[in-house]
């Protein structure tokens, strides 16, 4: 695969993960909000909705090798297959994907926003909370969540380590599937603690949308949260990716 | 891939388009009507069957490029992947395939449409209804819907450009499943508003078959809002069409 | 592909309808019996179980072209892909292998049949029952499910016409997951009304076992019954198989 | 595909099974701790769950073949794919994988077992219990799912002999998709009675973890018990070796 340039990385990274978002942050809605059609549709609901949300934005952004997550791209540049001078551009890309995606997502549940009988708890569409709030255990289970998702893109035997700057999971219409199904498994087996952010830019890019759109009745966007599901993935990608380098591939 | 005459288009969309409404109508009427097995079965049922209702209805109508949905042909037509010259031939099989389909759906399930205990519900099986009626937010909400499932049939790295009339997505049976994953996760995330269209001939077809089947004690098709699922799958595939234009492709 | 002989199309269809009946019931006796730890899993539970019941035994009669239903065994000897000389073979093989199936599925199960507080009701675990009873009707939807399951396997873009005596879908571990996604999506869609048969040996082999088995306060295997999801079908098949042919392919 | 030291066998299978019981059990845990986000999330959840996390782990493990299952590595070795002498390699890094990723499933729903109510009924989420308890007729029950799964892995058409120590069921990231389809079968089909071990490491590892670690007010690891889901599974999976060597192949 040939090198691309910065700005088609921004320019894929960002709709990418624009996608992802409006897919992901779409389903909690549809769950959650009282005049949606899915309204208490289920966790296995909101795990299929993630998990081909992550399809599909993985998809569109195949030519920058469909990163759409901070600590994918921190894991694969600490596994040598990332460029270290791309990290920034990916990362910036993501975030204002994930921003714009929220805002679109918005638009499409604005009636449902618009007529929910509890829009203090609407944080919950739009960036993870824990069910249990524990800072420190809460960052171990995005570690564990995270440090899955990575050794599966580092190891699974689809993962080619492309010959330019970014590795690629796949190329065809259904090289993506296989990702939808792990995100679906950690969705439904990992998610129960925190929901699952295992994606820094998933969680501060629509927190920053909740903050800023104007939401009827909104509550706090929880900002002394807000570093956990940072954090907790940038090590889970970190731990898995020296792992993988330590391993007799 | 060869170009394909106008008569055979004709057969393949009106074959694949009328397969994706006797499954998806189906599932609707499966899940709604009270005497039915899967009465109450929930949203993610309606949306995987509709997910699969695409995948055998793109599957059969693979020779035709498995459109089977006026937005994505006018998409595609815009894309310069398929001609504007067959694009009428496109639509008018999509919506008789999709009249019959409704036909046939309503068929298998006749001893539930005339045992239902509220028959003036009924129009939600074979059309979409929104949850809160606001034409203009409806229309953005379908606008949203149809935008991401043409990103992603322009984009995914399994889109090929025949050197034809038409492209194709896939050369296996397996082809069409992404679409059907894409389609799943579409219901999942934008489907809580407006039972997402995304498909013009999905919409209009069957509530032309509505207004015209003698279902025992059936209410309005609602024409007042039937073009909400008509204009707003085409302005969201146009939009995404003229992206696909101005990238770096 | 080289022919096979007779006496390998027995083995073959015989071992994977046995395995597409114990998970078919398997899965309906899970979500029926009182004791049993997926009860009242729900529509979408069967849908999935029986689904994937025809992947494992499709995938498994493969070197038979994976038919392990009368209903396809006839579709494609009318299609001319299946000498009719060795239909006879299939069918028998299809029909000792899903009475086999049965019993092994009952056995699975035999401390939840046991314990079960509706003994008379278990005969829906074995085969199919209509939820109104209409047997012109019934028939009509059996008919539609079983055109629909045709038309897809005939036409769809990986059904490869073989050079020797069957076809084969794919030729991967993946190659039945279309079938798979198909009646996943038959099931969900068009099952409401008589429990979507679509495949003779499927209903007649368990109804046999249903009526021999020792299973602890059985009711009526509902002989009056048994003809409709035989004949429905067949007709379905034969249906979808004379349009192929008069298709322009 | 080379022979590989038993020291990556060791490595490969012991994360495979990691990650399997990371997921596996997490997907319980998600279902069962009373403050979790996917409390009573349904069979269907659990089943999905368990088989994507065989896809995660199979597929990290695929450089020796993706067993992470003692019944698989005997099942292979008696069908004469693996080597008798690696087994017990196998089958001691299975085990030791199995009880570390119950250690990081129990970790990562650390807060949710601290204040679960039911803290004596937690076995369930590290190994299975029967629903109704008859230690032949659960035997049973569990040597027929375990042979329809080897059934599935030795003759299913992806079922690649490797010319080395070790079988590969596929060469891409899509490719033990297969294998997660057949073990959601299986659980939504055969799991209703004894929770579908199938895998004797998945349910002795964990048990050992139950027994060790510091759970908040736990119960009895059931050892009287232990025995089924190992003998079952060895006794299923060498029916299912010994039927392969009996077939025309």
């Amino acid at each position: 695969m040939d090198p691309i340039s910065n700005g088609e990385i921004f320019i894929w990274e960002l709709l990418g993960t624009a996608v992802l978002i409006i897919l992901g942050a779409g389903v909690v809605a549809n769950v959650v909000l009282r005049r949606s059609k899915g309204r208490e549709g289920g966790w296995l609901l909101i795990a299929i909705g993630w998990g081909f949300a992550v399809f599909a934005g993985a998809s569109i952004a195949d030519p920058s090798g469909g990163h759409i997550n901070p600590a994918v791209t921190l894991g694969q540049a600490i596994a040598g297959n990332t460029p270290w001078s791309v990290v920034p551009v990916y990362v910036v890309a993501q975030l204002i994907g994930a921003f714009l995606g929220a805002v679109i997502a918005w638009a499409a549940y604005k009636l449902q926003f618009d007529t929910h009988d509890d829009p203090k708890g609407t944080l919950g569409i739009f960036s993870t909370q824990p069910a249990v709030e524990n800072r420190p255990w809460n960052t171990v289970t995005e570690v564990i969540g995270t440090f899955v998702l990575l050794m599966w893109i580092l190891l699974s035997p689809g993962a080619e380590v492309g010959t330019g700057s970014v590795p690629v999971l796949g190329n065809s219409a259904l090289g993506y599937a296989g990702v939808a199904f792990l995100v679906i498994g950690i969705g439904a087996s990992l998610g129960g603690p925190t929901g699952y952010a295992i994606n820094p830019a998933r969680d501060l890019g629509p927190r920053i949308a909740y903050a800023v759109l104007p939401i009827r009745g909104k509550g706090s966007p929880e900002w002394g949260y807000s570093w956990v599901p940072v954090v907790g993935p940038l090590v889970g990608a970190s731990l898995a990716a020296l792992l993988y380098l330590a391993l007799p591939i």
